[in-house]
């Protein structure tokens, strides 16, 4: 049983529908951002980021792990190639790669206080921007060349990444649906019954991908 | 054969002592960052960092996903906890962490031009220093309760990505060596000998940990 601290299309969103993929048994814990986190939920998570997993009573963090660690105990839901297999070291790289490249700068983005600004202004937003649109960029080029998903013709559980980054991406001058190697890979991605799942439990709207739910 | 396209200290570093921890072949090519990338480099990584590995000719980046592949690659050199032991989960998480919250923003302490700028001034430098000490301080608490190591009394792959980014700190305001349990387990890390052989290849100076290899 995994309980899943969560905030709806938060960085939990891909661990949410990742957990949907194995089909285990879980229960959802929303964890609401816009107020001071509980003393209970900094016991479980100093940081007081989503998501945590709760694994028999253990608390786990960062999305990115916890995707390893799904792919990793439930091997027959296929979120990953096995240790050894064809694109394995492919897809421990694009995990890592996605985290880095897009989870950070997406943070300076949604967070100008951690760049020590209130708000952003053109100088701060700029450069983010550039960073951001950079990785989109060179993901599209490589589904151009080597998609549809990120590891080619198998999904994995760093589709779910990228889709959830790209619907972070829904209120930016250039969405990431705007590059259309991207664009398909999503539509791919919001097919499948878990990710349809993890979003009509979160409730989502906003993104045109959110409508068909 | 592995061969690894590195650069002296930079984060690269990790991953050559652990490829000495396996004992593996490998040749080493100096990437020198300080002029353009080769057309030769950019085709193995676009982005023109380091490291790269190349295993059978294909080029893999990201040196916290080589870190995990390289483990899982060579189990018999203990880099990692085996899938489904304790700690596992763990290692993972500190895996991610470390590269998103000390590799981000020690991108951002280093290339200001990622934020926009030609250099820091006091306005864009604190913020950043700010997130690295709350960073290390975070880490040295988790070393108070659960050290020496950061799997407790289990060596891993992540705790040469943590003596990395502690090196990479020796300039500035406050050294990471000045918390004691991160210099505690610096000292158990420059100690090994696979440490020692990499830091001796790249030719390392400066810290005062690299004094006595």
């Amino acid at each position: 049983m995994y309980t899943l601290y969560y905030s709806p299309g938060a960085a939990s969103l891909a661990v949410h529908a990742a957990i949907h993929e194995t089909g285990a048994d879980h229960q959802l814990v929303n964890v609401d951002l816009d107020v001071p986190r509980t003393d209970d939920y900094l016991r479980l998570n100093p940081q007081g980021t989503v998501p945590t997993l709760l694994i028999d009573g253990v608390a786990h963090r960062e999305s990115a792990a916890l995707l390893m660690l799904l792919a990793e105990r439930h091997p027959e839901a296929n979120l990953a190639p096995a240790p050894g297999a064809p694109g394995r070291a492919e897809w421990l790289q694009w995990t890592v790669a996605l985290a880095t490249s897009l989870g950070g700068p997406f943070r300076h983005w949604f967070y100008p206080q951690d760049l020590g600004r209130d708000t952003h202004d053109e100088a701060s937003r700029a450069p983010v921007r550039r960073t951001l649109e950079a990785g989109f960029e060179r993901i599209a080029s490589h589904l151009a060349a080597h998609g549809p998903y990120l590891l080619g013709e198998q999904f994995s559980s760093a589709d779910y990444q990228l889709c959830m980054y790209m619907r972070w991406s829904r209120a930016m001058p250039k969405p990431a649906t705007e590059w259309p190697e991207l664009d398909r890979l999503a539509r791919l991605v919001i097919a499948r019954p878990a990710w349809r799942s993890a979003v009509a439990m979160e409730k989502l709207r906003g993104w045109q991908l959110d409508g068909d739910q």
